[in-house]
């Protein structure tokens, strides 16, 4: 593939900026290190907080410390069971000790005996102070930098009742989606805008950023890995040889210019190349859009649609095709289907795309949405509506019409007449002394070097922002001035063939919450379809304003609290890994797997070993696993496990000697999915590293596995306490595969059930909705009541199906396959299934009428769903309610 | 009444501290100023807010101020109707602007033709920066100086989900127990732990503060007004003219000293007198309750159970009294009773007693309970359970131990040698060096002058606080070293006769949910029990460092923040309002309103007018007057009103003429409670002022009347339409109550249906429950839609009314006496009633299943309650399921 975009290095040199290691510091964190020739990932960015949090009960050999104990301890807090719960988890295990119980369940080989050196424990308030004075190290000043990153204002009330708010925020992944039809119709509502804005016919629920959006694009344009990557300038395209799988350009570039591509386009599609379009939704909303000129593939950063800048990220980024794309389209969808009452409703569409059904077919490993950012992004649209965003984006251009018409006054030279919030200067005065000037303003700009100087603006700019900018540029007049002798130079896009003309966001969602007690409505009816874990643990650092309005691309010594948090979890991680470096560059699980797969492809290749391409992975690995391997250029070789879903290492060593030649790497999980610790891994290792090869350990569930400070130990020993009580007390009402102590988490066999009852597992765990109860990993914070009250579900359910086994309940019409119960059926004058409304919806007395989560509709309808695909709001009579008519007829 | 506390003058000092002008700056707040004789109160706090944020379509003069407009329009946001609802509503009362409306509705006589003169309107983001700005001002230094107000931990998982919460945080009084189930559980609590730490058989919900927690305990001890207060040593008490009513002591005292007070009050009770007690609630989690030494009423400030020091307030007061009391206690107290269901359920208990039913009767005002604070508080216990106030009593308390042997040991001397938490301190050095070390440190200390210093220490005092103190005392040994060598010593309190030995919070509540996850799953579950307004406006600055942790004793130069807060409101109050000074003292409308007649009162005793002490009152006048006009010790004489709601001016005259020799004032409400503006207030006043009274002006309602600056005029403009044009829409179902158009609220008359369908105002309101809508006071942030859905209902109601009165419908079991329908009701298989499921519990369209707000229990029966009275949480048993026994039988 040949690529052209001029400024296309420049969004790229994100990724690899030396100034923002970490740019995902708040959601999940990938780490990958280097230590006898291995690489791990981790999927867990809560480590270094739960290491300043992490506590222990020490024997206090201080007097002081005896009657001056620690105020609080926080790891406790963060743990369910209390002292009185664990004694009777062990009993139940017919154990003695956690201690035996680690004994039986952490392979001796594997634990470490030394003690970790990390920080004192400190409280939680303790935590929240040393955060605000790492915090106060952070300098914010005005950045104008731009190249994808702008300040923006976040709307207050979206920040409190969404950023904020732990019903929103959730590391659940909408795959049931009757208990999470709120977070689906807000990504419906960001997937429509996105459409709307772009032009494009059809757009998924968000990408990891626009880094991999743009690299999702190529890739579909090829449609196979490995794709070769040239830089040009748009008249310099070549597309006659017929050999250009696709095209990616900016608009407006990073330059800010706008210029018309349509041509560009047009030569693309006639040499059977497709166009892709690296775009900016404000711009777009006063520019036209990219669906109106032909582009296959629309993509760019959601960022400046009300999220924070945090140096840097996380922010969704967008992705958008044409129509005859959908099905080729990465990433999550979200879609309208129906449900079992005929009521339309949402769910992920197409999930058979996903690596998590297609497994090793997968070729993206790309799962990952930025649900909650793309969500903010759409109450942004929500809240501001069509008007709205076209004021912010005509105001945001008035300020760079002023600016530019100044800089021009005071002897500058501009790059682009046409732009839309971006100047690329040239200077008539040494750059060095405007440099100086805005430092003294507090000021950052983007310097190119060589006398040329980059301003973006954005809409926070107001005018004495304006001012500042002029006087930085030695301009004598003011903005007010400027802009009273601009005349008709004032309409600057909307008075070129460059302004947009077509509608956006006409749907009545977008038309309604523009007053806050309307947003705020709206996103607490929203919030309360969707089960929330409501873990609440901290508050957000995020959103404090010296971390939240950092640009990514500042100089580096306004961010010395960003290289104190990096240093002091590097330095953790390293002690908590046993590894030697630490990149953060990677910022989601499916990033760090494939980012850890290229390094060693690398490594290889600078040996002379570019023929090593076999890549081996057990069927216990983490499910991204071979789309990863396979992204990176690798070809998967699936290792069999054994019964206790062990590594089988009969098999290994086939496999290994059949590809010794060509061996590149292994991947492991561990512990693995089905939760056990393998003690064969240091053979393994060993194997594997004989043999040439690399070995790459995901570390996703390595919660359960991090034998260092007390506090974590804590942690962990709970975490495996929880998941081995629940085994024992389900086992003998249902099948565990892999039996013995378990790590973190264990799978039930409901697969019998299938003969016996014609009953699935998506039959239970629809059940398990009417139970309200979807916990199946219990990890060290919930207490001994939650997993009973998971258990007897469990039991309950495994009663109900007995029931059907043995014919007392029909095989057809029964609370399983008729689960999960809506309120709107349960509270219906009609009922005429052989089971009662309080069987259906209030199976065990935890169950109560005024506590139970209900879910807000019946079971969904897939099938349907993907045979009529739509992507985007649907009409407005769908929100309608069912019973108007029976009000009437009553 | 005698008073002997000799500490108690501090504690009233806190009323009267010069530094802390407005101790309540962020819940309501009160002003009164004079002017022409006249003294004004208003409710509400938002005014400096809403100034700062207010703006206006202003036509802008200046080029840049069309092409830069104001980035976003808060006062905007906050206005429901949009310029098309606006339209609409002046259609429906056939009016042509909302300048008539205005012209028909507020007399021209008090209509201001000038334009105020208020700061720019800001958008919301630049209000924050502001603040921010503000904050910074103030200086959080370490603040050891007690006097009621202590340092504490607020646990972050509290702050966020409750504080910080808008389902919690909202001005809605639980007078609807069916839909506030949640915030009554938690007073309900709170009342548990109150009488359970203090030792005394009943709590209220809180009151104000502790000041006038005190001042009702001293009235419940006189029943009367007027009492005669002496300050005296304990020794010093003579109880044997058998005249005094009660005695008032502090334990620990102000000065830290933990006395016996046993024999003072068998003294007190020989003599006839009750004994009350202001006390500490984290003392007495290891010192002996004053429940058990004999004490009749308990009361303190339950601020250091995880409230905010917040430069003083607010903070809820607990008061606690022995059984036989219960009836005369003030302020509200939650009940447990049953529902029509039968299951035990909470509502506020004998509301008999308060100001709103007993109206002129009520010799108490003090209807004000501080329910987020008291609920922050209840939470707190909730979190830390019975072991963690423990740990964090003994833990203050020994921190204070060693500061005490670190002290003696630098040669000072301690007044008392029993403490918990508080030292005074006779200083062997000069004071002043000491209190400059002090400086260095940024530590503040109690200076009770002549070389005396005050230390209390709190839970957040850590071993490097300590270490500071003592070398502030220039004491040469740390922290330590000194714990280390202490030997028994260390046992303070727990080593002496002082030492708590009964139990307290044994109660389940207060020992399930000290995990995170599972405090949090308990917060969530009561808010959803509650309707709330989910009024979320903006961030909430209270919980910011600078403002959140500022002591109200610190020295000015800390505050300056503060300062320039209670400046700006100063100004704009003034501006607002037309008078010429503010004082921000009264933290209530109860207290402003007893504030405002004491200022009066006083002014005509200093003229020699003591004998002035009649107060008028219309019947129009807000609820609280009367009894406040009573504390004041004035003679209540009710003013008649027409037909209209205005002041019968014949009547006034005669009884302003029947009265003149002793008229002290006359009390209005303005607009009144009927939502009138009266065109003759110019009259009034002068009347009142020709005959030597004084008007007081109650401005609760005063949100309809601030005709000032342009976004003050337009939300003012659209509450006055929003209200008219409901009123219009009601009026041909329902008797309006005062004609004509309405200022921001008027009356619907439901009295006729009592004959005619056995149907009365409780029960219209319950069944409002159904249709999911509480609201009557429109004002100006509703929009259209929502002010259409709750006429719907009324008039859905209406109609229902009709089917009862035509026979239709079943005078005795009927939807409006069935109301509300809990889920438990609906979903339950017994159904049979004579109208269908659908229509109990959907009556109209927009009422669905999936965003319904569903009462949590079924209709309250008060009598039962009132009857029966429990106010503490009652067994465990009562929280179980009702459908137990149904799964077995189904």
């Amino acid at each position: 593939m040949q690529s052209c975009a001029k400024s296309w290095g420049i969004l790229f040199a994100k990724c690899v900026n030396p100034h923002a290691p970490c740019r995902h510091i708040h959601g999940k964190s990938r780490i990958f290190g280097k230590q006898q020739n291995r690489i791990l990932t981790l999927n867990n960015a809560c480590v270094t907080v739960r290491g300043l949090r992490t506590s222990a009960v020490y024997a206090a050999s201080r007097q002081i410390d005896r009657i001056l104990p620690r105020h609080d301890d926080f790891a406790e807090r963060h743990i369910g069971p209390g002292e009185r719960d664990k004694r009777e988890m062990l009993d139940v295990l017919g154990l003695e000790s956690i201690a035996q119980l680690i004994e039986d369940t952490v392979p001796e080989s594997i634990r470490i005996q030394r003690s970790m050196k990390m920080d004192d424990p400190l409280c939680e308030n303790e935590v929240l102070e040393r955060l605000q004075k790492i915090a106060s190290k952070n300098k914010v000043w005005r950045s104008y930098i731009g190249m994808g990153y702008y300040n923006c204002s976040v709307p207050p009330v979206i920040q409190r009742n969404l950023l904020e708010n732990s019903g929103w925020v959730t590391q659940y992944t909408p795959y049931q989606p009757e208990v999470a039809q709120g977070r689906l119709e807000s990504l419906l509502n960001y997937q429509t805008m996105i459409c709307d804005i772009t032009g494009m016919a059809v757009a998924n629920a968000s990408l990891l950023d626009e880094a991999t959006a743009a690299a999702e694009a190529m890739q579909l344009c090829h449609s196979y890995i490995g794709v070769k990557t040239m830089l040009k300038l748009p008249h310099e395209m070549d597309f006659s040889g017929k050999d250009v799988s696709g095209v990616l350009f900016q608009y407006p570039d990073t330059d800010g210019r706008v210029e018309d591509l349509t041509a560009l386009v047009d030569r693309a599609h006639k040499g059977g190349a497709l166009a892709c379009c690296a775009t900016d939704l404000l711009a777009l909303c006063v520019l036209r859009p990219p669906g109106e000129f032909g582009v296959d593939i629309a993509l760019g950063s959601s960022q400046r649609f009300g999220v924070p800048l945090c140096y840097g990220g996380p922010h969704a980024a967008f992705f958008s095709v044409k129509e005859n794309l959908v099905r080729m389209m990465p990433g999550r969808m979200v879609g309208v289907t129906r449900d079992a009452a005929g009521k339309e409703v949402y769910r992920l569409a197409l999930q058979t795309r996903e690596q998590h059904i297609r497994r090793d077919k997968a070729t993206s490993n790309i799962c990952t949405a930025q649900a909650l950012l793309a969500n903010m992004a759409a109450m942004f649209g929500v809240y501001h509506g069509p008007q709205g965003l076209k004021h912010i984006a005509e105001r945001t251009h008035h300020a760079a019409l002023i600016l530019a018409e100044g800089l021009k006054r005071a002897g500058h030279r501009l790059h682009s007449e046409m732009f839309f919030d971006t100047l690329k200067v040239g200077c008539s005065v040494a750059a060095k002394d405007i440099l100086a000037r805005a430092v003294q303003r507090e000021i950052n700009l983007r310097v190119y070097g060589e006398g040329v100087l980059g301003v973006s603006l954005d809409e926070t700019v107001k005018e004495r922002d304006l001012d500042d900018l002029l006087w930085v540029f030695g301009c004598e007049s003011s903005a007010e001035l400027i802009a009273e002798k601009m005349g008709d130079r004032v309409k600057g896009i909307m008075g070129s063939p460059f302004k947009r003309t077509s509608k956006y966001l006409t749907h009545a969602v977008f038309n309604s919450y523009h007053s806050e007690t309307n947003i705020v409505r709206y996103m607490k009816r929203l919030e309360n379809k969707d089960i929330s874990l409501v873990h609440s643990m901290i508050p957000l650092p995020i959103t404090w304003n010296e971390f939240a309005n950092l640009h990514p691309f500042c100089p580096l010594d306004q961010a010395e609290g960003y290289q104190q948090l990096f240093r002091q979890l590097e330095k953790d991680l390293c002690e908590v890994t046993g590894y030697d470096k630490i990149s953060f560059q990677p910022n989601s699980g499916a990033q760090g797997e494939y980012a850890g797969l290229a390094a060693i492809k690398a490594y290889l290749n600078s040996k002379g070993d570019a023929h090593r391409t076999v890549c081996l992975i057990p069927k216990s690995a983490h499910g991204t696993n071979p789309a990863s391997a396979q992204m990176a250029g690798m070809k998967v070789q699936v290792v069999e496990v054994d019964k206790d879903g062990n590594i089988d290492m009969a098999n290994l060593k086939a496999l290994v000697d059949k590809h010794k030649a060509n061996l590149a790497a292994m991947m492991i999980t561990y512990p693995s999915t089905f939760g056990v610790f393998e003690e064969s891994i240091d053979d393994v290792c060993n194997l594997i590293h004989q043999n040439g090869g690399q070995v790459y350990l995901d570390g996703a569930n390595m919660n359960a596995q991090m034998m260092g400070a007390k506090g974590l130990v804590h942690a962990t020993e709970v975490a495996i306490l929880n998941a081995n009580y629940m085994a024992k007390r389900l086992e003998s009402h249902y099948k565990i595969l892999f039996k013995g102590f378990c790590a973190h988490e264990f799978i039930l066999d409901v697969r019998p059930f299938k003969k016996t009852a014609n009953i699935e597992a998506v039959d239970v765990a629809k059940r398990l909705q009417d139970y309200g109860t979807l916990m199946i990993e219990p990890t060290e914070s919930e207490d001994k009541a939650e997993m009973d009250r998971f258990c007897d579900a469990l039991m309950g359910i495994r009663q109900e199906i007995a029931d059907i086994e043995e014919g007392r309940m029909d095989a057809r019409v029964n609370p399983l396959k008729m689960a999960p119960h809506s309120l709107a059926s349960i509270t219906s004058s009609t009922w005429d299934r052989p089971y009662s409304r309080e069987y259906a919806a209030f199976p065990l007395p935890f169950v109560r009428p005024e506590t139970k989560f209900w879910p807000s509709i019946s079971r969904i309808d897939d099938i349907y769903g993907d045979q009529h695909l739509v992507c985007t709001c649907p009409p407005m009579d769908v929100y309608e309610s069912p019973y108007e008519e029976k009000r009437a007829s009553s």
